[in-house]
Order: structure tokens, then C-alpha cells, then sequence
């Protein structure tokens, strides 16, 4: 007979999200609460609340992340369980929360059955996530893995002139760098999958095992922007035709490499955008996602590849910048999926094609994340929503990955 | 013997044009005059002088637009020659100007030579051609044709706020509506070309027979703007996409139409517009222009064929304007084709790709339009040239005209 697996409390889980989200709710149920702002201070305080009812120990290391750690019985490194609680403007109930609230439920649930965990389990709560209201995102975790410089990232402002380093200072919420966290058993970021593919293939469970590589170019096409009426097609330097015979060339070669590559051209912006001048200039971005970094640098290939000349008009590329595929710690992932075949959950090893705290942190600590769905793939919204039902068995998972990693 | 032809000075031109390009004229020797600014004022009040000093009548109507008339021997309708002394910002030193300079030359040529004109020869200058302080541009001459609604355009607003109204009541040159000029003999507007053919081919003069009708329209392509990581390629609605698509199928079915056409989509905007984002919403412009109004149908028709779905996109078009073909009087054009024949100056008939002021005059009045080539085919700005030889030989062909219409 099969002993019934420990689970946390759907209702308490449901209304603590709730709760949760009434600091910066809108009027639309989405959440404004850009960081180190009024509503995030707010939250903060509440959470360190949650955590000091419990018997944890909150500790702030000095870029404001928190640290809630409920003792174990031996001095180990903690099993962390950690996310954000900022959010972009009008965003939505789920996003970065949802992995603070786990580690708080997943703590409580222990706390209610009298049981003392072998190593410290530690909630975090990283600043800034976002990058909303100061750039870049990740910043925290960026300064933490050694990937950002804290003095630069110190002098980041957000769009009325305060630098983070004021933000913060005035936030109650500067620590000491001495309580960066150093060494952990595990790390543990239930996130929302932020796409539609769980939704579409109908499971309830994304296994992370990589944040996927990506590599994003500007491309500027330069023409002549001569009168719309009076100069004849063939005496043209049109930039927005030369773009768009570029972009269909891109999407062309683009689509011949791995179905799983996203690429997007996302920002374009057309010179003088008058409707009866010709074009003199079009710059436009082109970013592409895959895990295998191979294809990244397919992609770059025919980014770099691309004419001098198109037509009549100049083609310059430009890299803004790139990131190397970023790999889960597979004994970790192993015990997520572990944990989701022994609950019964539907569930598939997936990747990460947006970026999260947890990259940086798998540069030191043994990582994995976990994905719940995002309902029509919807996130940085008000309309964002993941079932309550989703959610609890995200957690669920994340419990029984801790118990095991307990044993 | 074949007696010599009566020319005007180039010599005076020459100083004539660079005169009137001290009012307004910037550092780098293009020039500024806005409708109804300072150097507007002034440049009028230095043309008003001008013509006095010849004896001419001045009279202004009530949309500011000045007559200068040398008497006739006749009390018959005028032969007018007339544009306008206005320019767009860091515009050029010929765009308009060069029209109205030409009348005046030619009434300095006759007063020299001692003629006293059969009929009498007006001289006009217009208010606010290129409506880059008031929109719409031609507001003057629309309104003395009807086109456009007297009452509206002195409610127009510059960036500053004030009123076509008000500028025109402080200038000094509010005149009478019983000013405005109701028949003539014939209208003759001398212009730059504002495009590359006249030089391309070699040529000093176009004899323009039209002002192409054309249509102007707006595609808005509506996608849905998810994670440019996360959402797979098959999944997306992308407007940039679906817009890339739009315009490629409309380049190659417009390319197919007459050689002469010119087609542009000079306006694209791109929303959200940021690189990690999938385009919602692509809004572009297409306008297109021809003499032949039966090609600009096949263009709408071909515009009003888009399909109302590209891809996963939705499309829809809006009609933003349209104008027809306006054709010159062939009587008048004839004349204008004589005199070059008779002056020796190499020409071809030509459409007009922009508007000018004659495109409104001609609906009340016979009239012409000759082009002189602009260097490059640049005009509105600073590097706007027309060769002093060029003007020359166009303010000559409009003097021939006027004594071929004097006989």
C-alpha cells in the first residue's frame, strides 16, 4: 500500500497568492509593483511577517535580496527556494511571486507537521527582477553571480532620476553583503511558463532543464529619402523596401534551421516616417532563442552574412549582445522529475526561452527551476493568470523535491 | 535673318534670386520662411517694393495672397505668373520662390525694353504653399478654387498654437476677398522640378502637362504581441511578419502596373516596438501616384484585394485620400512647347509628381506649368539647386509664352 505523499494546503495557497497580490493590485487584477516602489516595500515587510511567524530567520544582503531561513537540524548548506516579487507596470498576479510564495508554503506546510528539516530550508526574495523600473533586469542575481558590477548597477536610475542606490538606501532594505548567499544544497525557482506551450500540449508541469542561448543584432539599412512623387522607382534608394527584402531573406534561411528556434524582429523603426518621403532609413532588431548553441551561431552566421548592399541602399549589423545557453543542474532536474512522476503530475523537460533569476544562480549553486502554465501564454499583463490548481501542484512539486533532497 | 529672341537679364536674375534668399536664409545656405513668420513678412514687403518700383498695382485678398499687376493697354484678363515665397524649415533657395521671381523678372524686362503689355500681367504670390506652419499645404489657392473650406483653414493652428487667423490679421496682409483673382488670360507657374528626370535625361525644361492623380492609404496589420523567447514559431501572430508579407505581395503586384507609377509605403510604425517582444501592430502607409487615373484604380483595387487575414494577422485598410489627375490646358502647354522650341532649350512634356498651387488654379483658370531640373532631384532642403543657367532658361521660356500670348 502506497503511503500518501505530503502535499501542501491548496486553500491557505490560494489565498496567500491573493494576498500577496492585493499589495499593487489594479483595477484589472494585475499588479503594479515595480521594484523597491511604495507596494514592493509593502510586500516585503508582509513577507518578512509570513516568515518571522514561522520561527525563520530574515536576513538582506546588500542589494536588498532577502534571505527567510528556517533552521535545519544540521549546520548543511540550505535547500533554497527562491524568486521575485516585483513586477512590471500592470502586470500580472503570478510572475516571480509565485516562487516566493512556494518556499513560504512549502515551510509552512513542514512547520504544520512538526517537522524539523535536516539541512535549513532558505526563502529568497530577489531585488529587482524585472528591470521595470531600473535596467537592466536580473540585477540582483546579476550582481550576486559576479555577471553585473554593483557600483554601476548602484548608479542605474529609474525614469525620475533616483538611482537604485537611493532607492534602496531609503527602502529599509540595505543589508550587508556578508549575507550573500554562498553555497547551497539546491536551488528551486517555481516560475510561470511565461508561453503557451504546457497549455497547448494540456500538462500541468515544465521541467527546466536550460535557459535557452540567444544572440540579438541591429540591423540598419540607410537609402535616400527623396520625394514620394517625383522620383521614378528605378532612380530609388527606398530603405524600408531594401528592410524588407532583408527581413524576408532572414525569415527564409531562419526557417530552415531547428523547428525549435524562435527568432523575432521586434523593434523597427522607419526614417523619416513621413508617408510622402521615401524612406532614407530603417533600423531593426533580430533576436533568435535556441538551447544549442550551434544554432545560435547558425543564426549569427546569416546574420553576418547579410549583403553590404541591398539594391541600392547600405547594410550595417550590429551585435548588441548574446548569452550562452545556461544548463540546469541534471541530478536536480532528476529529482523534479522524480517528484512529478511519484505525484502523478503530466509533465515534460522543457526549456526556458525567457530569462530568470535562476541562470545567474546556476553559475554557483546547483539549480533547476519548474514550470506551471501560463494560460494562453500570457504574462507581463493583467491578463496573466495560472490556475490556482496549477500552481498548488507546482508547489507540490518543489515540497517533494525538498523532501528528497531531505532523505 | 531670324531676328533675336527677347531674354531677360541673367545677370539680374541671378542677384534676384540671391536677394530673396537673404530673407530667411541659414548657415547653410538654404533657407527658412515659414508662412507668415518675420522673414516671410519681410520678403513680402520687399516684393511689394519691388513691383512699385516697376509701377505695378499691389492688391491682397483676403487669404493674404498678393497681386502685382502692370497695366495692359487692354482691360482684359491678365496673364498671371505666379507660386509661392514661403518655404518648409531649412528648405531651399529656389522651391516657389523661383515662380514668383520670374514674374518679376519679366515685368523688369518689358518696363526695360519700354512694352506696354496688350494685357495686363499679374504677378502672384501665395499664402502658405507648403503648409509646414498651417496644414494643409496649397491653403491659399485651395480656397480660391473652392477646394477647401475658407472658415476652417483660419482656424488652423501652428505648433505654437496660433491661428492661420490671427497670423494673417497681425502680418498686415488681410486684404479683400474682392481681391481675389477670378479670370485670366492664362496662369503660367515656373517650378523646380523636385525630381531627378529633367537632369538624369539631360534636359533644361519640362513642359508639364499634369499633376498625377493619386491615392494614399493605411494598412493596419494586428497580431498579438507574446514573449519573443517563449512562443514557439508556429504559435505567433506576428504583425511585422504579416506585414513583411503585406508589402512584398504589394511591391510585386504594383511592379507589374505601368513603368511610370511610383508607389511608397514612407510611414511604418511598429508596436509594442521592443525587441523582446512580438509585434501586435504593424501600421504602414501605401500611396500611390500616376497620370493615368485608370492605373491608380488598379492600384486601389489591388489595395482593397488585401486579404482581411494574412497568416494569423488581422488586416484592414483605410482609404486616408485620393486626388485625380489634374490636367493643364493643352492650348496654354502648346505655347509653352513653342517657345522652347523656338529658344532652342532641349524639354520634354512631363507630369507633375507633387503638388503645386497651379493644380487648384487650373481648376478656374487656364494654366501651365513649366519645371526647371533640380540637382540631384533634391528639394525642401538645404542642398536644393537649380542652376542660375537653368532658371534662366526657364523664367525665358514663361517670358516667350507671355509674348507669344500677348500677340
Amino acid at each position: 500500500m502506497q503511503l500518501r505523499k505530503l502535499t501542501v494546503n491548496g486553500e491557505r495557497l490560494k489565498n496567500t497568492i491573493e494576498t500577496f497580490a492585493d499589495f499593487g493590485r489594479t483595477d484589472n487584477n494585475g499588479v503594479t509593483r515595480l521594484s523597491l516602489s511604495e507596494e514592493d516595500l509593502k510586500v516585503r515587510s508582509y513577507f518578512r511577517s509570513c516568515c518571522k511567524e514561522l520561527g525563520m530567520n530574515v536576513r538582506v544582503d546588500d542589494m536588498g535580496t532577502m534571505y527567510a531561513t528556517l533552521a535545519g537540524a544540521k549546520e548543511k548548506p540550505p535547500i533554497v527556494i527562491g524568486s521575485h516579487m516585483d513586477t512590471v507596470k500592470k502586470g500580472g498576479r503570478f510572475d516571480g511571486v509565485l516562487g516566493v510564495i512556494a518556499g513560504l508554503e512549502i515551510v509552512r506546510t513542514l512547520v504544520d507537521q512538526g517537522i524539523t528539516p535536516e539541512i535549513p530550508i532558505t526563502v529568497m526574495n530577489f531585488t529587482n527582477e524585472e528591470g521595470a523600473r531600473f535596467e537592466p533586469s536580473m540585477m540582483a542575481s546579476g550582481v550576486l553571480s559576479g555577471k553585473f558590477d554593483k557600483a554601476v548597477m548602484m548608479s542605474k536610475k529609474d525614469p525620475e532620476g533616483t538611482t537604485f542606490q537611493e532607492a534602496l538606501e531609503a527602502s529599509g532594505f540595505a543589508g550587508d553583503a556578508a549575507n550573500r548567499i554562498q553555497e547551497a544544497t539546491a536551488y528551486l525557482e517555481l516560475h510561470i511558463e511565461q508561453g503557451p506551450v504546457l497549455e497547448r500540449e494540456d500538462l500541468s508541469i515544465g521541467i527546466v532543464d536550460c535557459v535557452v542561448g540567444m544572440a540579438c543584432y541591429e540591423i540598419e539599412v540607410t537609402g535616400e529619402s527623396d520625394h514620394a512623387g517625383t522620383t521614378p522607382m528605378e532612380m530609388r534608394k527606398d530603405a524600408l523596401f531594401a528592410a524588407n527584402d532583408l527581413i524576408t531573406e532572414l525569415r527564409n534561411k531562419l526557417g530552415l534551421l531547428d523547428s525549435e528556434l524562435v527568432y523575432t524582429m521586434g523593434r523597427m523603426n522607419v526614417l523619416p516616417n513621413i508617408h510622402t518621403v521615401i524612406p532614407n532609413q530603417v533600423i531593426f532588431t533580430v533576436e533568435a532563442r535556441h538551447k544549442d548553441m550551434g544554432v545560435v551561431r547558425e543564426v549569427e552566421a546569416i546574420i553576418q552574412s547579410l549583403p553590404v548592399l541591398q539594391g541600392e541602399c547600405g547594410v550595417t549589423t550590429t551585435k548588441l549582445w548574446g548569452r550562452d545557453t545556461v544548463w540546469f543542474d541534471p541530478n536536480i532536474c532528476n529529482r523534479v522529475e522524480q517528484a512529478a512522476l511519484s505525484l502523478g503530475y503530466s509533465h515534460k523537460k522543457m526549456a526556458s526561452g525567457a530569462g530568470h533569476d535562476a541562470q545567474f544562480v546556476a553559475g554557483f549553486l546547483p539549480s533547476a527551476m519548474v514550470f506551471v502554465p501560463s494560460v494562453k501564454g500570457k504574462s507581463h499583463c493583467e491578463e496573466e493568470l495560472t490556475s490556482y490548481e496549477d500552481c498548488e501542484k507546482g508547489v507540490n512539486i518543489l515540497l517533494e523535491t525538498v523532501l528528497c533532497l531531505l532523505k
